[in-house]
């Protein structure tokens, strides 16, 4: 049988600990008692097992469980549900990590571009990637397709969607995303300058499937999802069967599932095939500290297995001055994602946008 | 213009929680600086705006946002997005409750069965529902099929799949489907007692058709859907366009979202289209006190708008000895699930689940 491992920080007071980890176990699994168990298959095939419990301080503990890989189906939503599906209802468990087997890794595509497919495709081979988002959402088609224009004039690489423009009324996905990319292509016949749009995709089965023949039609070049409004299943399965560009997750409604952000944006967005993942930079409105960006950022790079690494993309309360900082931060394989921080120029919108790309030039340069 | 309330809990100092609720309205809707937005037309359509802040205590506070409900695109993720997308990422906030004008619930279905519905298709009129669950994941199809048979006979009115019973080698969805209903089908025709069965559809669209086919091909009267597990988008779409038998909707996954139970379960889930909705019983392994388990009853079974109720099903931890406390707490227009509590039973299953029957039947009609 192979085995993964899935690890918690249980808060217990020592004397239930191991008592309360057991039964964390059978949650996690067969989800009744273990003396109501009569297969033999089941206790050796799909039975959860601790095989660490470790004191942290005096109510904390890391407890690691051994699970069945056989269990999980090869599939993102019960892949979720065995890690965190019940014990999402039970306030004292938090889950920290995983540990994934070879044979579990192989049956996840992970990114399909990642991040040296993503500096191909915008021709950037070396220094860190700017991006910026379209907002906010009540312009029309052709305002957000004039903020593209100026953006790409600038020299960004990548124009995002807000995560909060869908197909709202007052900007439909077809006309928004049409306006946009021409915009954009019209700045390339211009200038030469090649920005890449990444509109966001949203609703059902039914409704991405007619926005990707949009993205498909107009040659758009990449894509945002928020995978955990969309459902992981779905992402998993676009990516496999459907995506043809890279994607960009984004983490909104995920934030409070108590799993980690590394753990959660790290590696298993990047698993189910997330090419760069935003998250939210420390020291802007959000509450991650640098020590989560940066075990973030690790876990979205790293060597694992044979999947590709995605690009990490720090945002949320970014600003031009601090560009140096991030690099200082982060390093080169990081897209720096600023939204309002350039939109609150106002008149002064484009020389901000130069200024954002020639700081992001510029330190590229001192840092290596 | 109409609009809909979102209803915070936010942790603050009191002399920053005006400058914090307005933040938050921002952060829920355009997402970038006010003094930053140029266009009238966002400011009267999109903008959110804080419509009260009121002291819960000395560090906590009620902050009702006004959002515009043409910014929901008229389609749960992005609805989710406005209520909780970004704000999931800042721990000082909690999602209470919402407040949606008729014409927003008119832009979902609600439950298409219902408490009326499904007592209707199950023939059972007026007494307490019963349910219980197929587990542990690892039994083979013919084992869960015996399990149906057992319980079936018993009278138990409806059978799911345990949660985490997806589609693994150990039971494949299609042979196990089929051989649980048979099992039922037979004991239909030997005994008379009919009961309905809800297998646990997993994966993407493309599994979730196929799976569909096999419902539909085999007669199964209801399916059991982790709907955050799933993603809200797909399980809507599938509510409204797919699904020919009434759901039932289990919390796998959504725990942690520091979305208040009673909104999420009780009104979202419902409003999305459950027609039953799982919670975790107050006094089992779970965390939920009794107040939140009533006021999640009231949300699934209240009068809003043109909305079915949704059929409340407590679970977790429910022995037989607690079902005449459980119907006095919830009444009638419940359904009892218990799981772990009959199959601990052993060699006396049967009777245990016969003692279940039993006991709701006659606290039902105590209960009068």
């Amino acid at each position: 049988m192979t085995t993964f491992s899935a690890i918690y920080h249980v808060t217990s007071n020592p004397a239930e600990i191991d008592a309360r980890a057991a039964a964390l176990a059978l949650e996690q699994s067969v989800e009744m008692p273990a003396t109501a168990i009569c297969s033999d298959y089941v206790r050796q095939h799909t039975l959860g097992q601790v095989a660490q419990v470790a004191a942290l301080d005096a109510q904390r503990f890391r407890v690691v469980l051994t699970l069945q890989v056989a269990t999980t189906g090869a599939e993102p939503g019960q892949l979720m549900n065995m890690l965190f599906g019940n014990c999402s209802l039970q306030e004292d468990v938090q889950l920290v990590d995983v540990d994934f087997p070879a044979a579990l890794l192989r049956e996840f595509p992970g990114p399909r571009f990642g991040i040296a497919g993503i500096r191909r495709l915008l021709e950037v081979p070396e220094r860190a990637l700017t991006c910026t988002a379209l907002k906010p959402q009540g312009l029309s088609p052709s305002e957000l397709a004039a903020l593209c224009v100026t953006f790409a004039r600038a020299g960004i690489d990548v124009i995002k969607d807000d995560h909060g423009i869908a197909d709202q009324a007052y900007a439909p996905f077809a006309a928004r995303v049409r306006a946009c990319q021409r915009g954009l292509n019209q700045v390339a016949r211009d200038t030469g300058q090649r920005a890449c749009y990444a509109p966001s995709l949203s609703g059902g089965p039914r409704q991405l499937r007619e926005q990707l023949d949009i993205v498909a039609n107009e040659g758009v070049g990449m894509v945002l999802v928020a995978p955990m409004i969309m459902g992981l299943p779905v992402f998993h399965e676009l990516v496999r069967e459907h995506f043809q560009v890279p994607v960009l997750a984004h983490p909104a409604l995920s934030g409070a599932l108590r799993i980690a952000p590394p753990l959660f944006y790290g590696k298993l967005f990047r698993l189910f095939g997330a090419d760069a993942v935003i998250f939210p930079n420390f020291g802007g409105r959000f509450s991650f500290s640098r020590e989560t960006c940066h075990a973030l950022v690790h876990a979205a790079r790293m060597s694992w297995g044979d999947c590709a690494s995605a690009l990490p993309v720090p945002a949320g309360g970014m600003s031009v001055e601090r560009v140096p900082e991030m690099i200082e931060a982060y390093g080169l394989d990081t897209m720096l994602l600023i939204g309002g921080g350039l939109l609150s120029a106002g008149d002064a919108l484009a020389r901000r946008c130069q200024e954002f790309v020639t700081a992001v030039a510029v330190a590229s340069t001192a840092h290596v």
